[in-house]
């Protein structure tokens, strides 16, 4: 680690995925913080596939990132100095501090509207949990499962959760809370190995292979009394095919549209035709972004979410890849189905990580 | 008037729009009650686009019609002879009794859920006003209007609130219920005729022809502040349109998709492919039945409608056709956005109605 701090920078907007030429390297010198600021050494970064649509040319829930500035992204890092009241060096927090090495933030950074983007993680470290794990099953891909599908759809004992991208970081959290619920799980992912996971280590009741079945007939099978949530992660035919199975008042949350994302600022892709559903079964889609609930229901989630942990009644998996050099490659791995579990980068070395927590 | 009960039976499902085969007569001896049940002397038919989604071959959000079944509809009339505790002889009543002169009533045929479908209209007769408006301005053509956007999408001062199918019987209330509750009302319809009536009649503050405009352009230009609530009666390419404008939090109402009617039990219709702006924008896609919603919201809207009427803040027009066997080729009008107002038959003569007022 040198005095400078390395970023990833985005260089020009993506036409599908991300390529060699969307970022380029900077080295630039550390920040200091202003008042009200704080400087964070990032030691895990979180590769997600909003990621995509915040390189899009166009703005979609958030502004995007405009060409020559810092890749954004979701980070774990150490307080290294601080002038602001609620943070001070040593802590380690998650935040949104971005594709480098150092990142400067007052907090909210977010979307410029001023909701909170970085919490101290200390009962994460209490709790003997890996850091690594505030990017994921304690962090920003199972909030939606858990205010998606407590808080929006009010999910009850004996109904019929529906799944898409069942296996990645938030749909493996959205089946096993659906089990803790008493619920139904059925999960959709691509090929006989996710398939597997789902039944056999997030505890999905049935895996739908939209690689090899017909999603349609599948998701009718696989849910006789019909679907009264669908999470879905996912988007295009798999969304039309699960409308097509909704139940009388059933709940649609869209929390992520990954078929669509690369697609995003061109020409319009398919939308699903059985929305009529909607109508005929009194039902009800809609879409959210986690960074809204922030504020409200970070805590309490972690506070379940650990007590879950700790119980053995939630498991999870993380895919760390080591260098921040690797992201613009890995990132694409997500579009494609090709990750294993929650895919993140880890920034600094083991022997730094290790001394940071025990610094706290 | 015989002593027979005519009938229009439903003798196949049509393909697109009905035809002359699609009905048949049939004459029968006018029913007596059996114990709970009362008979009604139809005086007025509804015509409504949902009838093209009953008489699909597919269930919709309703058990189908089944061939050689008298055709569904909406009916106002009077109660000729009753055993049911809540109705007696004279009565005037919206029921839901069919495409016939006779129809027998339990009160609650509805989808065979027990939904209290038959509700007595005197206060409409105390109140001065037509007894055909109760299945207008004071009945289920009104009540989306009401719930809809009081009740679904909370409208709220300030908001802006677009419309489509807005010179209908339904979108000509939701824009001056908008104004009621000050805010823009937008309302989008089929040529210059009914654009004009939009404004000068139903108080719309700006109307759009899908006819001659770009719907996207066309809708952001007369929504300078975005759309907040979308009350949707088309579907189709207006829905995406609408879609593509909306602010985050906004509510989008399926109250109707009569563009997508006549192709319902055919192949796939594209679905709004903007529908990701749910995701971008935390935004609501909610579809809804208006018979569920009658036992808890019927009275207070007929209160509030009433009231509206009398103080003349509220506009209306039915376009009442004589004789049920025009019912047939009249209907396919609302499909081709050919009706002026709410489409009505008057199935019984003047002076048939006018003693069935003055005898309650």
């Amino acid at each position: 680690m040198s005095n400078l701090n390395r970023q990833l920078i985005l260089a020009e907007y993506p036409e599908s995925e991300f390529s060699e030429s969307t970022f380029e390297w900077r080295e630039s010198e550390i920040p200091e913080p202003k008042e009200g600021e704080f400087l964070v050494r990032n030691l895990f970064l979180s590769l997600d596939p909003a990621m995509r649509l915040w390189a899009s040319s166009v703005d979609s829930y958030t502004k995007r990132i405009e060409i020559g500035d810092v890749m954004r992204g979701f980070t774990v890092g150490r307080v290294v100095s601080s002038k602001h009241k609620d943070f001070k060096e040593g802590d380690i927090v998650q935040g949104l501090d971005g594709w480098q090495d150092y990142g400067i933030s007052n907090g909210i950074n977010y979307n410029e509207n001023g909701i909170q983007d970085t919490w101290n993680i200390k009962n994460i470290v209490d709790a003997g949990l890996p850091i690594s794990s505030a990017l994921s099953v304690l962090g920003h891909t199972a909030l939606p499962a858990y205010y998606g599908l407590l808080n929006m759809a009010q999910m009850k004992e004996g109904q019929t959760v529906l799944v898409s991208g069942a296996a990645g970081a938030c749909g493996s959290i959205c089946g096993q809370l659906a089990k803790i619920k008493g619920c139904r799980a059925v999960g959709i992912a691509g090929g006989p190995e996710k398939c597997k996971l789902l039944v056999e280590k997030y505890g999905y009741d049935a895996a739908i292979d939209y690689k090899s079945e017909d999603l349609f007939e599948a998701i009718a099978k696989a849910c006789p009394n019909g679907v009264d949530i669908f999470f879905d992660n996912v988007g295009g035919d798999t969304l039309n095919a699960a409308l097509a199975n909704i139940n009388v008042g059933a709940r649609i949350l869209i929390c992520g549209a990954i078929s669509q994302y690369t697609q995003y600022a061109q020409e319009e892709v398919p939308g699903p035709s059985n929305y009529v559903a909607l109508l005929t079964k009194r039902a009800r889609m809609e879409g959210f972004i986690i960074l809204d609930q922030y504020p409200e229901h970070r805590a309490k989630m972690e506070s379940d979410m650990i007590n879950w942990l700790k119980a053995g009644k939630i498991e999870f998996c993380d895919e760390i890849v080591q260098g921040l050099e690797n992201a613009p490659k890995v990132i694409n791995k997500l579009f494609r189905g090709e990750n294993k579990g929650k895919l993140t980068i880890q920034i600094a070395d083991k022997t730094e990580i290790e001394r940071a927590i025990k610094a706290i």
